[in-house]
């Protein structure tokens, strides 16, 4: 069996993450591609109850550290019930935050120690890593608005802008730091842009794959 | 404000620690010590929450790593809203189980490397150890007999007698490795005896506490 690829979707608060999940599912069942559609924190129901507690916790204020094991411990399950048995089974993974994100929300927003999230990712991860990124970049004040009209906030989403400000940075600095694997998307463009050029980057990875792929993409599955 | 003392009671299954919990409160506050009473994994509402997770979860395995991590968020949170605070204050915290439960339980039960526990306790607890660990050691058989009388089983205690046997030699370990920290009492004597060797060792701490302790103990605080 040939191992399936690894997508995550990055990005700040309201930047059209869920619009482009769904157009990236379907562009690539289109490819004849089982695609297997997740999320982090969450992704199985221990994890989907870790969530609940990073999110919607009203209890106490969660310390930094605590935030910052509970999402590995999440990942953790996540990789060995959901993300690597698709994977093993050919099938491609696309997932809605991953550890880009942790750099981003725990680093840059909470200012935790890169070394030590490494030391985590490597720790949950092994030589686990995307074999593709999409990080969808807006001005912050631009995703803020967006979510303000969607309604209720999660513990996340209320934080002050100068935090989204620092998440922002250092996913930019991810895709600095790892432009192979992480594509910039400009978000603040008309949708349409937006889609066309995430299926320039797939296009891409189905093209980069085909000596290794079933032969539906070898021999024209690529439209 | 002198900093109270963090007492910690570790055992396997069935050893007798609540009754013994409840003593050493009791022992302590005839002593007019101030005495905050917790338990581990918990003591604070999130806590308990995580603890609820790892202890009734029914809906999927859950990875070593997962409970590893899901252990030692609920620990940085502990001590974060809890423990240290109340040390600060100058109150003695009285723990049910603390890390070296993890040493037991996750590294002598479920064979995580020791490496990776001993990183994760400097992360969390930095050089946060506590004063005194009373360690109630019997053969597993006769914890395992008691615990059977009580009725259900939380996913731990449902675990093999092998097991148990490893969770037995790693505390043993532990109580090797810290001579110094970790007091080992035989919990498989009369509760008479038990109680006797608890006194014991705990009027020993209230003793070379002589020098940093409040009046009331310097003046014949002890009995």
């Amino acid at each position: 069996m040939i191992r399936g690829k690894f997508i995550t979707l990055e990005g700040g608060e309201g930047v059209g993450k869920s619009t482009n999940m769904a157009f990236i599912k379907d562009y690539l069942e289109q490819h004849n591609i089982s695609v297997v559609v997740t999320r982090e924190p969450g992704g199985t129901e221990l994890a989907e109850k870790i969530r609940q507690l990073l999110l919607n916790n009203k209890s106490e204020a969660i310390s930094e550290q605590a935030e910052l094991l509970m999402m590995f411990a999440a990942r953790a399950q996540h990789i060995k019930h959901v993300i690597e048995p698709a994977l093993a089974q050919g099938k491609w993974v696309l997932c809605d935050r991953f550890t880009d994100a942790t750099y981003a929300y725990q680093g840059g927003g909470r200012n935790m120690k890169i070394s030590t999230i490494e030391w985590l990712e490597h720790l949950v991860q092994g030589p686990l890593k995307p074999d593709l990124t999409l990080l969808l970049d807006a001005p912050v004040e631009i995703g803020i608005e967006r979510v303000r009209k969607r309604g209720a906030f999660d513990r996340f989403e209320s934080e002050k802008i100068s935090f989204f400000e620092s998440v922002r940075r250092a996913y930019l600095l991810q895709a600095e730091l790892y432009p192979e694997r992480i594509k910039l998307i400009k978000a603040n463009q008309p949708l349409a842009d937006v889609q066309r050029a995430i299926t320039d980057v797939i296009r891409t990875l189905l093209g980069l794959c085909a000596l290794n792929c079933p032969t539906s993409f070898r021999h024209g599955g690529i439209k």
